[in-house]
């Protein structure tokens, strides 16, 4: 088995475990990669075995940090490897197990008492080209300009879905429910659902809802005043602006993300998550 | 081909054009029932026609009238038969035609120019037992006071989901997702999905919020305030008061709405329904 | 000085704390009366010092219970009474200290070291008399049947706001905001504020949303569907089945219900609160 | 009496309006004076009558657009001069009559046959001064990085009032109302109240709601994430970039907005515009 791990820069306790889970297996005598970015921070790994996240070819990597940590690496990473995330961040709905049952989980993993959790994830095209990486959790079409509403239409399989005028537009896997969908009134979605959420954004019509599609759906979006610029966020980690004529369609990706899970919980894991958000 | 033809009761127009229908389908040469209640409010039916919704057994229902006859007729009706919808409701979410198509599309029905649109519905077991029809809209469980929260647990697959103090707990399709559970706060559902939308009405608790669940979940309901009557509320038809501690089960029936459909347009048929909803 | 103590009567702490309340002021040579349903739960007090609620003529009343204890104080006592609030319930917007810090509470308010909050209460007339109770939260008027929605327009000072079907309307003071109001998505009000919330419950209409109102408006509901049965239900309290044809009018009460304050605050008091409503 | 005109800049038919308005006013005797941007636009209003806003010093000025050129003239004026709106926008929620009323109105103007519609605006301090314009509908603190989420405290009369982490923070006149606050949750507020709306904009905590205060409150926002940069947008108008460390206070401003009005109606002017927004 090969490993892969990544730590979150900003936090000491996230990189010394990091080092301590690296130390670990290469004692137990097994190939180990670190991400330059983390070794960038923490200089003790060895030279040889650093690498770019994007030339990552491993069995698992070991992804210690919070969700943000994790949606970098789904970002980066050209493989489908499966992650088992420590959490190093707030409430982690992404990752598995806490920072004091990483060794245990480790053991698990080794043994292959495991199972991979698979999630969708949504791929974004650009007048027709993908251009920017998959989403885990969410596309987000969002004003260029802070506080200036944009007035977009969006299609479901070439059919009127609504027309809006808002801050913006969330199109969000189930993952990504608990997520910015949430915040702009979208419901939880369980994570073993195959759908999309559309959520407007703070839109300026009362009657303009959420809506739950059909994974398999193509949804075009279109930016009608073509004097305002529109931003594409996916993830919160991939930004870009976009020319206001740009053709936005987002569809269901071929690749999936893939997690180690010792569980199948889904209740109350995440619904009680979903309370202890702040 | 045999048919059958229920109308709303409480409009005239409605009970002529079921006349109407009638006559055009017998004149066609066609086997013909209408149901009694339709009957006892136009008396021109020939009785030997008449028969109870109960035992209706042809291959085609009419109904002429709006949503709540239809969840009526599914109510009744043993069979899984398929519905042609005339609107002579308000919106006529799960209506097909208008009154003024209505002869063009028999024409077309008999022609077999048309497919049939399943929906899911939803069995409920108190105790263990199905007494209680399926639903197509929502299974409602509501406190027996108005004003007065009901205490409840609910639980998916055995996992608890959410504990809410509450005026209710709205567990729908698909197809009711524009009704009881979008005035809680739910999101639309494209009805192509197979899924469940859990809503709490007016909870409480700020962080209780509207879930989407696999149509295969077991979603069990537990009555906390045993003091506390409730009641069950099926497609805002059928109503029951419950015992304090009966145990409420409600999974994916075996049974399936049918509905005749003329176009696979769902988008925006429905959704520019929901910005007329009043 | 003159007391009146009323206790919780299913919290046997609220009933043993308001007889040591009760033995406090007696030894300090104060006039002390005990409600009668308190005295029916707990036999201690002497006789000649239990008077009915409806009787209290005291300059301060002693509430050892939740906020629906207070509710009912308000709802029998006939004279403008200050409320010292000794929490026994769950939040306690109401009250004003916890169960140890009574008798601090009761030095400080024997020695003048309080001020008065007053609160504004709204008042109910049917058909233009008013034979139900002020409300210090709210004035609900829900659908007689659970489920079924009512039909009812509602004019402020005879100008149309808005006509709904729902399963109820609530009309509610700042005090009230954050109970049924808040449930029905309305805002937090300050409590200082001589404003009126109206907030729509379950609307099926998007469009329909939380009002704030002046204190001085008259507020008229109408019900719209004349067969359907509406309840009335003030503070959660006091209930009455309406005619459906009867005219309600709601306006500020000209009685304030007043509360003893050790200190003025309100931000985070109350809006910590809020984010601990189960 | 002193006249003053100004035309929204984009759209011919409100240019037209604004000279057949300046040349009706002449013709009448009446000194007249035309802004320098609407001059800019349409080249036949005389040299010496033309004026920048900022040196507005007549009696009334005549507004020909919609809510956003209300809001313009608002931020440029220096006096608070009353305005007469005529609707050339879509709902013109500030506006008073519509093109075809325009002469009516004059008259009625010119007769003194209408009242002053009195509202508060808001005035913000940076670091303690007041360099920005005053708010007739809101001052929104909003992320510098679309989709980036901001942490901010905010304070009412230094009580901690709330802790978020969201797009931002709408502060809110009871005119703004049925703006960018409704589209954050936020609820109607009748322009006649005294009232401070405060509604955070897509919140990750499900807890956090909008808030009434008083409009004599003083609300005080703080950046806690200091490595975010953060952005003041006034109505939508005026739009400034913060250091992050800047301290924000938002107090009722001493200047009021005044419009001329030919009725009192609220009811259902207002409510009936916040069911047609698009």
């Amino acid at each position: 088995m090969k490993f892969g791990i990544v730590a979150r820069r900003d936090k000491e306790a996230a990189l010394k475990l990091a080092y301590k889970v690296y130390d670990f297996l290469k004692v137990s005598g097994y190939e180990v990669y670190v991400d330059t970015d983390t070794h960038r921070y923490l200089a003790e790994f060895q030279e040889e075995d650093v690498l770019p996240l994007e030339d990552f070819d491993v069995d698992f990597i070991i992804v210690i940090g919070g969700d943000g940590t994790i949606l970098r690496v789904e970002h980066k990473t050209k493989k489908e490897i499966p992650l088992l995330g420590i959490n190093m961040g707030t409430l982690g709905f992404l990752t598995e197990v806490e920072p004091h049952e990483a060794f245990f989980a480790l053991s698990k993993l080794i043994e292959g008492d495991y199972h991979i959790d698979e999630r969708i994830k949504l791929r974004t095209y650009l007048n027709g080209e993908n251009v920017v990486p998959d989403a885990l959790n969410e596309v987000a079409i969002l004003t260029g300009i802070p506080g200036k509403i944009i007035h977009l239409r969006y299609y479901i399989d070439e059919g009127l879905a609504d027309e809006i005028r808002a801050d913006g537009l969330i199109v969000s896997t189930p993952t990504g429910s608990t997520g910015y969908a949430m915040s702009s009134g979208g419901p939880f979605v369980d994570p073993r659902l195959d759908v999309i959420v559309i959520a407007p954004l703070a839109p300026i019509a009362l009657s303009s809802r959420p809506m739950i599609v059909p994974s398999y759906s193509k949804i075009d979006v279109r930016n009608m005043a073509l004097t305002r610029e529109i931003i594409l966020a996916i993830d919160g980690q991939f930004y870009t602006y976009l020319e206001p004529e740009t053709e936005i369609t987002i569809k269901l990706s071929p690749r999936r993300a893939k997690f180690v899970r010792f569980s199948n919980e889904v209740y109350p894991k995440y619904t009680m998550k979903i309370k202890r958000k702040f």
